[in-house]
Parts: C-alpha cells; structure tokens; sequence
C-alpha cells in the first residue's frame, strides 16, 4: 500500500476524470458504497484463492472478550469467529448487495459507475497491490448483448482518450469453455479446477497450465486435448485478416449456435472497438455466467481490466434473480503503463502548486501581503503566502524549489507606492504594476 | 456505514468540488494515503478514548495460525498479538508519518489538502457515522501566526461558497486551558483528564462536566472555579460588541502575554474569517500543542471542522521535529446540514443521468440506434441507449422514469428517411430532425 504524493494524485485524477467523462456520457451514475462489509456479504463469492486473500477486521468490545475466551477454553483455530467485517475486495459483489437491497429505488434498468479502492491481501507485483483502484462499470437488469457491446464501447473509447493505440479486448464466453471442456472429456465435477488453471495461461504458460491440469485429477489426454484447442486458437490469433470470422468457424462444432451467436452480436453492436474472440479467456471469479472480458496491451503481463455477465449474483442477496454485467478498468495498471511510456500531458505531469506566490518582507507588513493574496484570489488566481518574513532570497529560492511560475514582491516601497513588483520566475523578468493588473498581467 | 446512491454521490461530490477549489486556491497540494496503516502509527495517538475506537485488521496466513496457537496455550487476553494493521482513524497521523519519511522529497513549507474516509468504532449518532469523509488542509514546516489565519481564512472561505451564512470559527490555545487549570487548583498530573471532560461541555453541560470532574479525582473546588471562569466567558460570547476584546482583557491575570499577543496575531491576520476566543474550547485529540480551532453552526449540536497546531506529532515519526497545523472539515455533517436546509443547487439536487435516451426499435435496427447514440456523444451530449427492442410506450415510460429531459425515438420511418424523432419529455412537444441538428436543437 503506497502515499500518493501530490504528482501521483495529479497523475490519477488525470485518468479518473476522463473514465468518469466516459462513463457518464454513456448515461452511467456514480455509486459509492463503504470501505468495509459485513463478513457474510464477500465470502463465497470470489472462488477458493479469493477467500484467502480477504482483509478481515477484529471484533470490538465484549464480542471480542467473549470469542478469545471460547478460544482458549476450546483450542479451536477458527478465525472467522474472531471476525464480523471485512474490507471490500471487488465492487461487483457490494453493487450486487446495494442493487438487491434497493430494488424500489432503483430504474428498472440501472447503470452505474463506481471508482473506489478495494483490498486483496496479495504478494504485490509490477502493477499489483495490495490497496488499488477500480473503476467499474456496469449495467443491471437487462440480458441483451447490447449491453456487453456498450460497456467495450465504453471501455475502448477511454483508452482512446488516454492516448493508447494498442489495446485489445478479448471477449469469450464463459460456455464456450464449458462446451470446449465437455468436448475434451473433462468430468463436470472438475470444470471450475480447470477453468482456474486456465486463467493462468498467460502467467504459466501452456506447460504449466498442462502440469497443473493433471495435478488437479484431469487426465492426461483431456489436458493434452484441451492444450491443443487453445493451441490452435492462439495461432489463429497471431494470424492477419478476419481472426474472429476464423475462430467462430472453429468453434461451430464445439459451441452451441446460440452462444456463438450472442458473441456474433456483441460483436457487431460494439462498433469500432478493438475487440478479438479468445476462447481460451477464462476470469478468475466464479460469479460470472455468460460473456467475459479483459483488455490487455502487448507491454504488461497482467490486463488493464476485465469484466463479464454475472446474472446468479444479486440473486445472492435478495430474492429476485436480476441480470447483469459490468467491466472493471485497474487504475494502476494503467498508470504505470502510461508512466512507462510518458503518456501525460505535460501540464499535468509538471504542474505548480499556484500560479503565483506572495512575499512578506517584516512583521509589520503580513497583514498587506495577506490582503494582496485573498486580492489575487478573488481574481481567479491561485495564491501561495510565504508564512513568515524573511530574507528576500530565501523566500525567491523556496518559489523556485515549488515550481511556482511568479513571484509578487512586496516590500516597504511597493506598500508605500500602493504597487507589486511581480518576477517572471523562468525567465527572470521584473514589472511593477498596479494591483489589478497583476491578474491579466501573468495570464497574458 | 452508508451506501451512497446516485443522487447522494453527485451531492457530496458538488461539496468537494467546492472545498478542492478554495484549498487549491491557497496553494494547497493534494495528497493521499492508504486507508490501511500499520497498527503501530496509530495507537498512542489520539487519547484514551480513540485508542479503543481504533478498527484493527485481523492477521493472515501462518502468522495468525501461530498466535491463535500462543492465545489457546496460555489463555492471554491480548487483542494486540492478533492484528498487524488497522484503518486510518483520522488524516492528521498519516500526514505526520508521510512527511517524516519523505522529508527530503518535500518542500520546506508543505502545505497539503487530502479528502478521504476515515474508520471510527464509534456508536452512530446525526451525521456521525463509522465511515466518515475528512476535508484537511494542513500547513507543515512553519510556526508563524500566519499559517492558522490562513486555515481559518480558507475555511471561512468554503464555508461562504456553500452557503452558510452563520458559521463561527471559536479560537483558543492549549496554553490558554493549561494557564487556566494552574489557576483553578488542577495537579498538572490531571490536566489531560479535565481536558478530556472540558471537550464535552457542548454535549453534556455545566452540570455534566462538574460531576464527571470530581469523579476523576479533581476537587470541588478547583472543578467549580473552573466552571465559572467558563461561566464567565460564555456570559461574553453571548453579549454584542467586541467580545475577543472583553475575552482577552479577561485573561490578561491568568494566560502569559506571548499566547495572548499569538491569539490576537491570528485574529488580525485571518481578515473577514468570524472567529471568536473562546477559552472554554478543548478540542479532543491529545497530540495538540498550541492554537485549537472549531467551526460550528447554531443548529448542530458538534462541530462541522475543527483543528489546531500539533508541533511535537511529526518527530514521533522522524529525527526532526517539525511545527505543524491543521484544520479538518467533517464532510458528513456539513451535508447533513446542506440537506436539513435545502442549500444544494437545483442542477445538483435534480440531475439527470443523462441529457438524453435513444430508443430501440427491432433486433434488426439496433446498430442503427447504437450509432446514432454514437454520434450524439460526439457532439458532447451524455446518452443513454435503451438496452434492447421493447413496446415504444415501455421504453418512453422509463426514459420518464429516470429523468431524461429528451427522447430521440429511431423507427424504422426515421431510418429510412434519415431523420430522427426528437421528443422533449417536459412539454411532450416532437421536433423531426436531422441527426447533426439534434445537439443544438436540445442545447436551445
């Protein structure tokens, strides 16, 4: 978990005020819900290597005296006894809750964007922490693929903005692994062991995924078979021309027309966006239903966001089954690529605290230089006050070390004159100028 | 712990907007920390009372296997061998431990803004609640009067911005309460408790504050001095006139001249700010050294902000000591009482998810309609798309529900002639356009 000093801020500001520009001009909403959630609400939720890596909060008070006391007396090593909160660890399972809890209140057809840290108790890696940003977007209670189409839509048109050229979006569907499983003769019992290892696909690689599959129970040949569907898939991938025209071809005699179908009419809906079928996309979290997702460029290892149809979730909390589905963008992926390839614009990536910073020249004359600030202010500047007097060029010199562009003097003389005598910071320029001039002065 | 829905979120964001504005506009930078911290920066820090309302975060993996082994052999009842980590309590602590591990890295005067939640274990109460938003602005590396001025002279700013005509900063120094205590009788050995029971004198009384007085060991003597030179100074606040005057002319045999000379400094150079000195003033957290200050309004019984300098917090984290101070605004009770008086702008208390719906006539003319949105966006309007063919009653019914001031309806007609329906949901009103009039038509 990391301090964000005031150009890191500067720098993630950046990228969420153009994702929530997008978002909203697709017509989503802003939603937040509370760092922590009750334990019950997120265990279960995201498969067996998710439940490991949630923060759990320590009871309080008497509940907390009275489990310790149970634990000793019985030895028994249960940690959720000791616990009842958690920190969030996604913010597709704590929309599911707001959404079944707030059926009434809610549009038949809700659209919302949430852009929130969440916690996962993971090894940090290159991109991969432990407190990070997402910023999700989702589309309740409809099943049409126009949906799935609107949020790659969405999604692409942010990267666009930000400046990235080479994004992919690989689409699959969560169906097409199940029939490609079936096909290889891996036993339904074992499907959800297999589609996890088949996530890490792009971590492993083909030989681990193959040693992973047998050491789970999946025989030989099945593993063997399924290596070479994705094998296949992965050529055609690589290949020029219409790779998705290609891969469906394929896909006819293993996939159910239905499904192959949806994924040709999200296809079609998304438009312009950057999108190829890849069957061997599996996600890792066990909600999802139906299409999946995940955005990727060729210099990160990990995605720069992901995201599917999860119609069995909200279902969860309440007792209407509603559909949806949604895409979660990292924000710090997309910063330290965007910081790798010096993609900010230059203002922000150098940007001042103010536009100008006022002197004090003795204890007689703070009050002159704080009016002269709040004068500059009510103009539409922003103003730093040196905080105490001191010597002229110590306080020119800490100017200088902030970044600060201009400089206003104000000694006896000015005082006396009723003028500032304002320094062009870069190029070292001086004029002495009356005190409504300095505003249009600097931004000339 | 709240959920916040659209139209709370768009509430609270048009609050911060306001407060990121007026910080930036004093040259204040943003910062940001990790909600989580390790569990030894926080406790210690904040008092008796704030230790225990501290939220501790439950150890994981082997580390927990072994203390949970250590608790059941020995039966120790200590909640501290089982938790590493806890959520930040308040931004000030952090603060602290940012700037003294990045010293080298920041300037000599760094002045920052950071507006996130923090976690308190606390019993709910109006606008306080367990998750809660704090606004600060803190000053690092100077000790002159100037800096508090300024804080104030911000926060009065804001506080205007919003629309508060009635807020009073009160005013008072640490030294200010100790000279205070001297003079009641108080064993410097009780100080910190009177200080502890003094803060409640809002919440609890003359009488409360009395009795829990003598229960901490302090005479009825000293408590009753202490009550009427309160008394006395809240006889003042209430007159009309110059009340810091009388107030300070009342303190000249009690408080030494340096304090009183810094207190009227700050009142000076804080310009338009509404301050008063109310010596009677406590303010909570026990890592306060010198000026403390509180924003409140008549009709809430806490305070909507408060601060001070805490000059000795930051060389608890580092070699060097380092003067400070502060001001944190409570972003919840500010909205509380935005919303109890109706102080929210008709465009934020009435906003729609989008400036316009488009409709869905057929399966078969869905990318048709997928475009059109497509192209309304272009032109910088914010577009929601009907998410699948229905009856055209239906998808008018819910583009009322949601609040769309405009409807354009995409029919086979339309598409043939390459027009588009354009209905005003307000006056019911059609207009049949062109797609590249629609932006200026609805802007008009």
């Amino acid at each position: 978990m990391r301090d964000f000093l005031p150009a890191d801020v500067r720098k993630r500001e950046y990228v969420i005020g153009i994702i929530k520009e997008v978002y909203e001009s697709y017509g989503f909403e802003p939603l937040e819900t509370p760092a922590v959630e009750n334990i019950e609400t997120l265990t279960g939720k995201y498969g067996e290597e998710g439940n490991q890596l949630i923060f759990r909060i320590l009871k309080r008070g008497e509940k907390l005296t009275e489990d310790l006391a149970d634990l000793s007396k019985n030895s028994i090593n249960s940690t959720n006894s000791l616990s009842d909160l958690a920190l969030r660890y996604d913010l597709t399972v704590p929309l599911a809750r707001v959404v079944a809890n707030n059926r009434n209140d809610l549009p038949k057809f809700f659209k919302r964007y949430q852009i929130q840290p969440v916690w996962r108790a993971d090894r940090p890696a290159r991109g991969r922490f432990r407190e990070f940003f997402q910023c999700d977007v989702d589309s309740i209670g409809s099943n049409s693929p126009v949906i799935e189409a609107e949020l790659m839509s969405a999604v692409s048109e942010i990267f666009k903005r930000l400046g990235f050229a080479d994004v992919t979006i690989r689409l699959n569907h969560r169906q097409v692994l199940t029939d490609i499983l079936d096909t290889a003769g891996v036993p339904e019992s074992l499907h959800s062991d297999a589609l996890i290892t088949i996530d890490k696909l792009d971590k492993i690689g083909v030989d681990g995924v193959d040693a992973e599959l047998t050491q789970r129970g999946i025989s030989h040949d099945a593993a063997i078979m399924l290596m070479e569907i994705f094998a296949k898939t992965q050529e055609i991938l690589k290949q020029e021309g219409n790779v998705n025209r290609t891969i469906v071809s394929n896909l006819i005699n293993i996939v159910s027309n239905e499904v192959l179908t949806q994924l040709g009419s999200i296809l079609k809906y998304a438009g312009t966006a950057s999108i190829v079928i890849d069957p061997s996309l599996a996600r890792g979290l066990s909600y999802y239903t139906g299409a999946i997702m995940e955005a990727n460029v060729p210099d990160l290892a990990g995605s720069l966001g992901g995201g599917g149809r999860y119609d069995g979730l909200i279902g969860m909390f309440g007792k209407e089954q509603i559909p949806a589905c949604g895409f979660s963008l990292g924000l710090e992926r997309i910063l330290v690529v965007m910081d790798e390839r010096g993609m900010f614009p230059p203002e922000i990536a150098a940007s001042a605290p103010a536009d100008i910073m006022v002197t004090i020249w003795s204890d007689e004359t703070v009050a002159d230089s704080l009016n002269l600030a709040a004068d500059l202010r009510s103009q539409g500047l922003r103003v730093s006050v040196y905080p105490e007097p001191d010597k002229l060029g110590k306080q020119i010199k800490y100017a200088d070390s902030i970044g600060v562009p201009w400089v206003c003097v104000l000694g006896e003389t000015e005082i006396a004159a009723n003028t500032v005598n304002v320094k062009n910071m870069g190029s070292g320029e001086q004029a002495t100028l009356a005190r409504n001039e300095i505003a249009a002065y600097i931004r000339k």
